[in-house]
């Protein structure tokens, strides 16, 4: 998503849960997960990361304005520490606890620590499309976060954070990544 | 610790738990949390976004090479993004759970997920002194979410990372940042 919001080609490699634990791609990523990024003789891991690197070298995702980057960049963070920890934290508890006799009771308190973190989210977007200002990679990584909560209805109980991700998803940039991934998922199932 | 390794003046302000809840500090910060950091009209949230910005700014935290300086980046994510999590799930397990019939068992899931990323993270270290070339606000943000495990044991029982985290807590720049935050404790708890 992010470059295709700044204009720039790539390739898309899958990796294969068995080649995620691998040396070839332990040296890509010291914790065996994805995403990675290559860029010439640059080799890059974790999200946040990597988008910040294609905002910061590319026009479309920061803002021309020092301090107004900074405050973009801190939602960059936001949405990756405060927002995203919790809604990995139901994952994690859906799939490492899903036998536990207590996992309803966790998922349940799992749930109010993400509707907090998304009320305060909703009362600081207001009636503003994006956080701060115009689009930023801030708003990518936020919306990129919330969508990780899609059948859960969580996002959906809250009508403004709704409308919010639906803008994230309406940009074509969005719509040109999400294809070009299903093709490149299409592609693979089908090989 | 940043603005000690940069040779930046700053000004602490203690927030209480109440006042963080307060509308004055939720205008600074969206989640009601801490830290928050001003400079002039800036006004900042998120750790990871203060420290990055502190060393864009100053000499003294990221390399002067623009690869080497995403490498470094990438790794205060990994700090705060890898690392950190299962480290704030234990602290968050302790607190939250520690009523529920379940929390034994919870704490032992937890402790061998940080187990895993320790030893990943150790690995990677190998017998260099930082983590990628000289020390960047890569480390200096490491070896503080590795702090957070002080009195577990987790960080003591990996020789490597016990040496990595003394290394940091032995520059002078931290040693200045623990001293004047004891003073500043102190002075409030006297007061």
């Amino acid at each position: 998503w992010a470059l295709e919001e700044v204009g720039q080609p790539y390739a898309v490699r899958l990796v294969s849960f068995e080649a995620m634990k691998a040396p070839a791609h332990l040296a890509l990523h010291p914790f065996g997960q994805i995403p990675t990024y290559e860029e010439g003789t640059l080799a890059l891991f974790e999200t946040g990361a990597i988008v910040l690197h294609i905002a910061e070298r590319h026009t479309g995702l920061l803002p021309d304005d020092a301090d107004a980057r900074a405050r973009a960049t801190a939602w960059l963070f936001a949405a990756l520490n405060t927002v995203e920890p919790p809604i990995l934290e139901l994952a994690n508890a859906k799939l490492l606890e899903r036998d536990q006799p207590w996992r309803a009771q966790r998922l349940g308190l799992i749930d109010d620590r993400i509707r907090a973190r998304l009320d305060q989210l909703s009362r600081r977007l207001g009636d503003a499309d994006w956080l701060d200002g115009a689009f930023s990679a801030g708003d990518l990584m936020m919306v990129s976060v919330l969508l990780r909560l899609g059948g859960s209805g969580l996002v959906d109980d809250d009508p403004n954070l709704r409308a919010y991700v639906a803008r994230g998803e309406a940009r074509p940039a969005y719509q040109r990544a999400f294809a070009a991934q299903l093709a490149v998922f299409t592609a693979a199932s089908s090989g």
